[in-house]
């Protein structure tokens, strides 16, 4: 039978991909993209003096990406697995999942992951408030020793906070599904739901969390507004093949938040441990460039000034991360790409659906007119307008990783 | 089990969907896109001066819509449904249906809907002239009032005239399947093909048919040219989900032809009777601005004149397009798209493959250094070469009508 690649890129790779020395840096300015604040104005990216930026973008090839689909806008998970080569529309990452990567749990085959809010509970068992009144992190530690001492049988039961009222359950078992419905009935004078399972491995699954949800509220009895729990967002694990095994490449993550870290481990990355700053991801990354064939280095700071609407403080980011570029060159990868994730313009104050701006330098790359790293210049770069999931054929092939295919 | 969006977009669109009160309008220049009469020349577009919509351009995000893939040249149906977000290569609908819609006979879920035409039979039941002679409209009319005389039992019949030799049949009833064969043999000297049926409802179908056929020969005996009839394009009414149910729209047709009508209705949207002018879709859209999130204006002379190879007239109703420009954008839509349903070059005299020049105005677009609208200047666009299917996800986005997909 004809295999239909375009439904499986991943087994085209695997047929194609051949050995080499290269080295691949991936370098993710998360939320990249921008707009101006005003019609006819510029945005982050061109307002920012980005002197090495535009000598990647003169060196080498640039254009757009599109995280997911034209108009739709990504998460970060979304948006990460389209770089890394996985349809974003194929394989998701539960929120459960995404929710436990973000405060460092190591998830594995055997979870299903929980996002759980304490609630405070009437007399009559009704929710009076969904946020329990948004207790302080000490508190929500507090309430998360006293879920600590529950005990199913059958399973393992990890209960970690996340901060006001939020918290973290993971269920690690045989067999648990997680077609769960919520818990939390999103409205105040009723009652939390009961789980229920779709089939018979989240039948399990809710059977647990019952019983776990009606010994919180006996635990909880004296953690005043904290009198209750509800669960969204069931997840396991996803099932979701290693970079080593697609792409044949011993890939490291140089990131400092959980969240990005836990995407890269979800790929079977190795998760290293560059501390707090941007150079000391850079310092990581020169001790460690013998060892690995793929570097991920994400960098945080463009979304979340993005987010907080700041636009100086994001174009301040962007040199700041513009002036790492030459130490990052000097390791001369093979292939040097940088991309983002989104874009977070800082008028939206959010995750938005335009495509971000995207630049790789190699020896074999076809160089365009392209001398500026800015959203309107790489509408004119080689790469043309691509898909984020096609990205990691590129920088395989600008690697020399990738034979002929036929003949 | 997870599910592959990339197959089903209208799935995806359902769980991201937000609720607003945001107006968009799409403005479709039927055929709009050109070519020059001579290598080295201007395209209609090109030559036409368009101060309006060239400030649109300039206010706006520009690019090219490729209707259904590169090379392929779309008719009316696939043109709009993928303008509308329907995949043109998914939906199909059949020509019988497209002929109905264009005589404005309501086709519902239980009806078939035929492409018939008059012929000429020898005496020996061979076909002499398979368009019996061109009759005027008249004569059809008169063929057509006695072919209505025919009743099969278990089924309604519906016949109208369209033009010449030219009418549609309709056949209303219970378990009706449309793959028939045409009874039409294509070439004179045979006689008529008997229907067919390929499963059991369609068996059912060409049981109707091939009765109406044999009374169609006694019934037109006193018709002259016309004494006979063929079959072909049976069709089905096309399973398609509304506007409503995919997007929440509450959309409104603002159109001049019944075919144009007709897709619309297919999709769900209200159909308003603007009269016959452009002023009068106009009027029409600043009468009902009120009443409806979505308003599809159709422009069809932009297609009519490209058909009649007539480049001067494509230019000039190019620009009388222009000129209502500024009365839409006097209402303020959230978002205005202009852009056709494919390609008419007057130097093809039919509808052709080329992209369709695309603009796209709303406050959170990202504009692009393009300030003229034509098919070269679009190039240089930020909507790049899209497809046409995509077009309706850019127009949620920017509505601020779709939310993140995933966390």
């Amino acid at each position: 039978m004809r295999k239909l690649y375009d439904m499986n890129i991943h087994d085209l790779i695997r047929d194609l991909r051949e050995p080499a020395k290269s080295k691949i840096v991936l370098l993710v300015a998360d939320g990249l993209g921008g707009l101006p604040m005003q019609p006819g104005g510029l945005t982050e990216l061109e307002t920012a003096n980005t002197p090495n930026l535009d000598t990647c973008a003169r060196d080498g090839v640039t254009g757009l990406s599109i995280p997911v689909l034209p108009g739709i806008t990504p998460g970060s998970g979304p948006g990460h697995l389209g770089l890394f080569g996985y349809d974003p529309l194929e394989y998701r990452i539960g929120r459960g999942i995404l929710e436990a990567l973000g405060i460092n749990f190591q998830v594995g085959a055997k979870d299903v992951a929980i996002r759980g809010n304490f609630c405070t509970l009437g007399p009559d068992g009704k929710i009076t408030d969904r946020r329990a009144g948004r207790p302080t992190n000490e508190k929500n530690k507090a309430a998360v020793e006293k879920l600590r001492t529950i005990k199913i049988p059958g399973v393992e039961l990890f209960v970690e906070p996340v901060k006001e009222h939020r918290f973290v359950l993971v269920i690690r078992g045989e067999g648990l599904g997680d077609r769960v419905n919520d818990t939390d009935p999103q409205q105040v004078g009723v009652a939390p739901l009961k789980a229920e399972g779709e089939d018979e491995p989240s039948k399990r699954t809710a059977d647990v969390v019952n019983k776990f949800l009606a010994e919180a509220v006996k635990v909880l009895a004296d953690q005043g507004p904290i009198s209750g729990a509800t669960l969204r967002g069931f997840a396991t694990y996803p099932k979701i093949a290693t970079f080593a095994d697609v792409y044949g490449l011993k890939a490291a993550a140089i990131a400092v938040y959980p969240m990005y870290k836990g995407l890269a481990r979800l790929v079977g990355m190795d998760i290293l441990d560059p501390g707090q700053t941007l150079e000391g991801q850079v310092k990581k990354l020169e001790e460690v460039w013998a060892d690995h064939d793929f570097f991920f280095l994400h960098y945080k700071y463009t979304d979340s000034t993005g987010e907080d609407g700041n636009f100086p403080a994001k174009v301040q980011m962007i040199e700041k991360l513009d002036a790492v570029i030459p130490d990052i060159r000097k390791l001369k990868p093979d292939v040097f790409i940088v991309t983002g994730d989104h874009s977070t313009p800082s008028k939206l104050k959010s995750h938005s659906w335009h495509p971000v701006p995207t630049l790789l330098v190699s020896d074999v790359c076809r160089q365009d007119e392209v001398t500026q790293f800015s959203e309107r210049a790489c509408l004119r770069g080689g790469l043309g307008q691509f898909q984020a999931k096609h990205l990691m054929l590129l920088a395989m092939a600008n690697a020399g990783r990738l034979g002929k295919y036929g003949a």
